[in-house]
């Protein structure tokens, strides 16, 4: 099909909301009952396909997300797909640049410009029958630069260095290709989550290595004789060969955060994650200076709020592992920037998985990495978790460990009707009959004001 | 009156836009045509007085700001003003560590909790029949230090640092407190925006000097040829005793900045403004380095996120002026934190005005840091720009090229009825009798893609 030939017709932008804080899934010392949930933009075609995308949150904000790409819609309802697709930085610098709506910054404005990008590069392989990775690993390495801005990030890669490298790797690409459309990426899981006991705990990992998985997290952060507790009981748990990573999920500040790591030295860690703030890149030079003789490394990134933080974190060597989130930055072409400039200082790409709709995205951008960016999959773990996956009609899948390569069109997050009419906000059935104290936009049952902290 | 006996009733947020892009009124290289605006909230009591503040931003966007504050307002309305008073920051908490908006980061999400604080702040300054500048000089070390969210920052401040710095400030409060209430903060003004011509700008510049002004800005980015022709221009214009900053509105990358401030070093400069992104730490780090021989300093702030991002600005020592905004980050606790840092690193506070309403705000932080934080007004210059006075009861003064302390209780801060009613987004006469291509929530008619930028 050809791509002058489909046009935006209309856009329609749904708040879906999970109430998945009855069960407290995906808790962490700061998103203590997370609902998970997203806005989904559908870009409606005359040619009958739909550009879908997704942006997760956890809850209330959701709206406020829904709020933007609303009035972004208004930009590109009636553009053709090739308005995009024959110079996709023209609309990624429509968005972001826009010379009143930049005042907005990052969060919700980058969020809501992804979200409308994520949408048309969607229709875009769908209209070439693709999945998503095909259609990256297909771009040629000019396109692939020309798709970049490149304003604030030449210091850390230039366009011309991308181009080359991407140039470079281009010997045994289709080898990689075959090989991981037959076996993807190889993923990782969190077994230990806040709320599970040692035994439970046990369990899922047991479970998680009959799937394959040899590379497991823990979540840490709040009580630290209990944390190095649960690393050590862990450890022991899948042996010294597995992978053993913790995350804090931005718990502590830096002199907090010292303290608390220096007792995780004796475990053979592979990673700490978000010791402290997303934003704190000196912070995370001062941890990786300190550390630098442990076993691990740092890792960050999911919350990273654009390229120009990921820049430096790479270009300070501060992070061992660049945690790419395929919905916080502004769509593919923000992401395509961060694995560029991670594969220039040999950072392997890990991608932040979860929510609804992530990993089902993460897996495009690790199979493009590993084809055509790092052009290897030596050192690269993707996150997997295999929560609601029952909203959508392609699954994610795993085998021996490792995702199963997408071969659906687009990024294949299609979405079953009846998902979301029953989780649509406020007017699902779901939420209908919630009682009214969870009801709320602003649920409050559980605050980070409940916790032990020393402010 | 008392805190106890006042009680928020309801909250109304104004969506309020003035077309000064009809004149090109505060242009810069990325936002050419900016309608300045700003989400107004009125904290309604039933007392009779009003909380009031502003979120000042250039035109679209402003309903995504609106949206939000509507949002927020659902967890005060009912509240009491001595439930914020009492404890300032478990408010700010509330807001700003909410378990699932926190997700929203920084941009929309903390502009809005800093509308619900300052707005708070305002009430509590007119219970009190004070000035908010009087309001922050009279509380005590240990409650300021109490305001403050200090899981982030103490690494290069803690909270006891915090407290011995203010009481080793209270000599000579009284004094200083005095002497500014007659004489406020030094100001500074921009007489070379991008549009004016030389004449023009010399025109402004003797106006200025009229006023008692000593200190100038000029806008630059685009070329560097006639930017260092205007700068030299301006040098004359004014003598060699005058200060003399420039501002780039964050319109290069780092080594483009290098090229361009190079070219800057003959001229006797105090700051370069904005070289680079706003969040680009490591490039400021880079800059200071490269020019550590130079005359001038590098500047930012207008822009930055969070404290977090000025706490590795200011403890890196990138920055040698810490340009606050009143509105970007979570309001007076926030701003607090910043000017508490700052001070302790040296680095004198000269706050960004301009825009609706800023600079209203700002002599309040300028008259607190000079009296009881850095407690001197040596060093320190505070931007004025006399912008749309015209819509407030209580406009900012000058004399003798300093700000007249303002007296109005609060912020002081109130919009006139008419000035609302005229400027209402969309239903405002000046937007009901705008041209149609005029008149969108989206106006594109020139954006930052039209400009020559190697990219």
């Amino acid at each position: 099909m050809s791509s002058t030939s489909i046009r935006i017709t209309s856009a329609e932008v749904i708040d879906l909301r999970v109430p998945t804080s009855d069960q407290l899934l995906g808790s962490d010392p700061f998103h203590k009952a997370p609902d998970y949930s997203s806005a989904v933009l559908h870009l409606e075609t005359d040619a009958g396909l739909r550009g879908v995308s997704v942006v997760f949150t956890v809850g209330a904000g959701t709206d406020w997300i829904c709020h933007g790409i609303n009035d972004l819609c208004q930009l590109i309802v009636g553009a053709t797909l090739e308005d995009f697709s024959v110079a996709p930085r023209r609309l990624y610098q429509r968005l972001i640049d826009h010379h009143q709506l930049r005042w907005l910054h990052d969060g919700v404005f980058r969020m809501a410009a992804g979200a409308v990008l994520n949408a048309f590069w969607d229709l875009w392989a769908k209209s070439l029958d693709k999945p998503l990775w095909k259609l990256l690993v297909d771009l040629e390495p000019e396109f692939v630069a020309d798709c970049i801005d490149w304003r604030n990030i030449s210091d850390a890669l230039t366009r011309d260095e991308a181009v080359a490298m991407l140039k470079q790797r281009r010997p045994g690409m289709t080898e990689r290709e075959n090989k991981l459309a037959n076996l993807g990426p190889k993923a990782y899981c969190t077994a230990g989550w806040l709320g599970l006991s040692d035994d439970e705990i046990l369990q899922t990992i047991r479970k998680l290595q009959k799937q394959g998985f040899d590379s497991f997290k823990l979540k840490v952060g709040r009580d630290s004789n209990q944390d190095v507790r649960r690393i050590g009981f862990m450890r022991e748990a899948i042996g010294p060969e597995c992978n053993l990573m913790v995350d804090a999920n931005q718990f502590w500040g830096l002199i907090e955060a010292k303290l608390h790591v220096e007792r995780y030295r004796p475990f053979g860690l592979k990673w700490i994650e978000e010791p402290i703030a997303r934003d704190d890149v000196l912070g995370y030079v001062e941890l990786a200076e300190t550390f630098a003789d442990a076993d691990f490394g740092f890792a960050c990134g999911e919350h990273a709020a654009s390229p120009v933080i990921f820049k430096q974190l790479l270009k300070s060597k501060a992070i061992k592992y660049c945690q790419i989130d395929a919905v916080r930055v502004a769509g593919v072409n923000d992401v395509m920037a961060i694995i560029l400039m991670a594969a220039k200082h040999g950072v392997p790409v890990c991608p932040h998985g979860g929510g609804i709709g992530l990993c089902n995205m993460i897996q495009h951008f690790g199979m493009w990495d590993q084809i055509a960016v790092a052009g290897h999959s030596e050192t690269q773990l993707i996150e997997y978790i295999d929560f609601l996956q029952e909203a959508v009609e392609h699954p994610v899948q795993v085998r021996d460990g490792c995702y199963v390569a997408p071969t659906a069109p687009g990024w294949g997050l299609e979405f079953l009707p009846e998902f979301i009419e029953q989780h649509r906000y406020p007017d699902g059935d779901v939420w209908k009959s919630r009682p009214p104290e969870k009801k709320g936009t602003l649920f409050e049952a559980t605050t980070i004001r409940e916790l032990p902290h020393p402010l």
